[in-house]
């Protein structure tokens, strides 16, 4: 049985899972982030769990044809290097490839987390019914990955899709990234659970499950919003205002038939897809044959590392 | 020799030129667009034109291979079917390829005229060099269109590239297109003309060549701006910063490595391509080995009709 090995890096926890070449998964593993998380560290956490999956893919008699790992940063896949991590302090130019070949031996294959997801989504996923695609995450930070004829498309210097710092609003809010008006000041989840938290101390009445004063999570601004809370409706609403006009934007743009939208964030479901699709159907030119999906990313929380394992077989 | 006869249909004017294969022009001619420019109309001048063309193209003994259209619209190029004409009334669906296909019986092909100048530019012009990158036509309108891994990209319906339409303010300023706040509301040449005109009413000394309260003609604004008058200059500058925070946008969505920019707009060079740089690179995200140039497109006036030769030779 031919499958690989994928591992999904992300700020708060490792995913890993042993994929078959069908896109359904023989094993699945995760580990918390190491809190000191250099590159040293991340080389010897990798190798171990790899390792580990590597034993059971023997086990269970699966022939390992490549290992694919995604990392929340700019990468350099061609060199295998990590130029560096978002949220992540002390990475800069880390040769991670060649770091973790000697010991390990495999055909290995490193990128952009959201590229990963990407191409999970057009091989297994969500994507595979369309030609031209843009993928969204959305959590601590806004990211996106393109799919044009059928290939995923990452730009001259391999950071294409990079949705969470285009402006929405000249001189608006200003961003981590040093610019004013990007998107990610506007629906970042730090964000979204601060406006949150300023809205709730307003009112005497707060949303079941929430401690006053404390900064709601996101999954009580959900429950809220389901109950027909008003104000926690409007926060929603307004994160569907913010990304829907960019995402038009972008559907003008590329002529998309569909954005797939993947992340915790997405876990609002409806109270953020309803208003969403509305936003985005105002706000694309009206042409006759076009309909563009909006659609919630499929695969669960182990999406990026189904993804990471895909890049084994790309083209 | 190996030919193709490529036509652009303008609002204005229609050219067409014998273009061989390496890209240079065997002839050219150029003819005002009829003022009641009815589909029947404009398939009477067309087979006048190609025709004329064609017993040129015998008298020099090159061998006619396809015959190329480029229109100011959304064209179904499958089925040679134009869906619309922007500014010109009265074209809903027209089936110009069989219209014309009857009489002229060759190899033909139609397109949206800013993706044929801007396949003229990926094979024989500035965009030579790239493998990514947007070009962008200014006149009455703003169009765009896109190479991604140097071929041209058009999208699900053929409608990539319409940058003119990407919103640049929150409920900014109405375009015709029914929507508010678009980039061409902003930068139209019409609305760049009425602007100089109220800025150049409100003062005394006009720029040379400008007949107080008429509306000035772009080179006339580009002129004085030239001599350094600070209300003209100020007009170009304001252009750049509406177009160059839109193309900070794409590049940083799309990773590119040129944006070149053509059209009579363009035709304003250094005072408008000075300060268009400045406002991009100031807005583009800073990474390592990346350097967008932002270029006037090459081959003149006829390089939309030079493109639409070309696509007898696309792939």
């Amino acid at each position: 049985m031919k499958t690989s090995i994928g591992v999904d890096v992300g700020g708060t926890g490792i995913k890993a899972v042993i994929l078959k070449k069908d896109g359904s998964v023989v094993a699945k593993r995760e580990i918390p982030t190491p809190p000191r998380f250099t590159p040293r560290e991340c080389a010897y956490v990798l190798k171990e769990l790899i390792r580990g999956l590597a034993a059971q893919s023997r086990e269970e008699r699966c022939i390992v044809e490549g290992i694919g790992i995604g990392l929340p940063g700019l990468i350099d896949r061609k060199r295998g290097i990590v130029r560096y991590l978002v949220n992540i302090e002390g990475w800069r130019d880390v040769p991670l490839v060649s770091m973790l070949e000697r010991d390990l031996k495999k055909n290995m294959h490193i990128d952009n987390d959201v590229n990963a997801m990407c191409l999970g989504q057009l091989l297994f996923g969500q994507g595979r019914r369309y030609r031209n695609f843009l993928c969204v995450t959305l959590g601590t930070g806004v990211g996106g990955a393109l799919v044009f004829h059928k290939r995923l498309y990452r730009g001259s210097t391999g950071s294409a899709g990079e949705i969470g710092h285009m402006k929405l609003v000249t001189g608006g809010r200003h961003c981590n990234c040093g610019a004013d008006g990007c998107l990610e000041a506007y629906i970042g989840n730090a964000r979204i659970a601060a406006r949150a938290r300023r809205l709730f101390r307003s009112r005497r009445a707060t949303p079941s499950r929430y401690t006053a004063g404390s900064t709601p999570a996101l999954e009580d601004i959900t429950a809220a919003a389901r109950k027909g809370d008003p104000l926690a409706k409007g926060i929603w609403e307004d994160v569907a205002l913010y990304l829907g006009t960019t995402l038009a934007n972008i559907i003008n743009l590329l002529d998309l038939e569909a954005v797939i939208v993947g992340g915790g964030v997405a876990n609002a479901g409806g109270v953020l897809f309803n208003p969403l699709r509305r936003v985005i159907q105002e706000k694309t030119m009206r042409q006759k044959n076009r309909k563009v999906a909006i659609l919630r990313a499929m695969l669960g929380k182990y999406a990026g590392a189904i993804g990471a394992g895909a890049l084994t077989w790309e083209e």
